[in-house]
């Protein structure tokens, strides 16, 4: 683990990034020594700091960073974590703050071999998300709505939880965005009230555009993913993931969702 | 400052209070070497905890450190955070899960003496509290919609920010709770969908009920807050600082806030 480009695991107890979940992160993979998509994790990561006025750590330097832990940890989750800095007391930011730069590595997780192929067993969490447009879309440090979400289902058997708003509309899974696939068109949740929105589910929107797959992004009520021909999680760790099960609900054929993941795993 | 009951100020970097902001806080004031209100807090604390499925620490405990600091550490603000502990990788909680306790003192802040007797000046925020029941009411870690608000004022003069839920309904300060008085009664915002419900609203409260004066609990418009005889703020830091503007709006009468703190800090 890095912080701030030196070997350690601890941070000061007054970073803001503990005091207030003020900050940003990104989890990837590592695999045979190679970062997956490294530029467009860092793109989000600076889309994000901007939303939240928090200076950017360079390119160049995160870059160094992760270069450096590549030889000891060839085949790794990679979490890279960026906060705001050190705070003096009060929740105004100071504008000089000086972010504080976070590495973190696990082993890939080993998730059952039939997942990816015959699919996945979704719960239906019922916790919904809270609207908040100044923080939707940003992969921030405030995450107890899926703190609270993923207790629901732990244990349980299911892979993933689903996630609602308040008003019942899809939003996302507690640690994945989710697809839908209906009479040959991909739709997935619009994430401007709520929701965090993903590299891999920018480049499933990519290589729905490759295939000249017409996508929309819009509104989707849970009815409408209930009677959708295939539904598929995504995320940067596991990829692509066929939903098998939501509650009474089964699927069994993925042709397109396993289109969509070759396209995908040979683009990587 | 305390980690675990250990003189330091590091913690580890899986700490899920900083990977989520899965964590509960407190604030208080030690004044002439005697914690304010310490009960009020860590019945509080307990609450909040149990929202959130964290083991609270015992109270003894949390006596015996806080006991602890105060030779050196007469007149100070006390921050208290409890958070669910280190973490495996993902948003389940561990349900043996080893809480953190973190303890943290920094000097009383000098506020102008003037903002006590004559009222400050109070920023309405842009930002938009979301609505999430599950989280509402509670002094959790997940704060970025106060460091969003609080970054609008900072610098501006004003002494606190007022922060609207979505549907313009009055919800808090960026610190404080907020309270009307109006023909001889006492409002204060109903926090089930949002907002932090505080030691001082809650002793505003039973003040409140002391004095026979009449009090609700209940939603209320920005345009009732701006017809209000006096409004007042509350923390357990400052204790009532009553509002002398906002917006276009100002007030100059302050007799019933005035005997409200006057109770409030006899009964300290």
């Amino acid at each position: 683990m890095l912080v701030n480009g030196e070997s350690g695991n601890l941070i000061g107890m007054r970073d803001r990034g503990l005091l207030y979940g003020d900050g940003v992160f990104r989890t990837l993979c590592v695999r045979g020594g190679q970062p997956q998509h490294w530029l467009l994790h860092y793109q989000k990561l600076q889309q994000d700091c901007v939303a939240l006025g928090i200076a950017c750590p360079d390119f160049d330097l995160l870059s160094e960073e992760l270069a450096s832990l590549l030889p000891q940890h060839s085949d790794a989750v990679y979490k890279l974590i960026v906060t705001r800095g050190q705070a003096a007391r009060g929740y105004a930011p100071a504008p000089d703050a000086i972010p504080t730069r976070l590495w973190d590595v696990s082993p890939l997780p080993a998730y059952p071999a039939s997942w990816a192929e015959q699919g996945v067993p979704l719960y239906l969490c019922a916790l919904r998300l809270g609207e908040q447009p100044r923080l939707a879309g940003i992969k921030h440090l405030n995450r107890l709505e899926n703190v609270l979400a993923a207790a629901e289902f732990s244990g349980n058997g299911a892979a993933e939880g689903l996630m609602l708003d308040a008003q019942g509309r899809v939003i996302e899974g507690t640690r994945s965005n989710v697809f839908l696939a209906s009479a040959g068109r991909l739709l997935t949740p619009d994430l401007s009230r709520c929701g965090v929105a993903g590299v891999q589910r920018e480049r499933v929107l990519a290589a729905a555009a490759e295939l000249g797959l017409p996508c929309e992004v819009r509104d989707i009520a849970l009815d409408e993913l209930l009677a959708a021909d295939e539904v598929f999680l995504c995320n940067s760790v596991f990829g692509l993931w066929p939903v098998a099960r939501l509650g009474g609900r089964s699927w069994s054929e993925f042709t397109l969702t396993h289109k969509l993941r070759d396209l995908l795993e040979n683009a990587a």
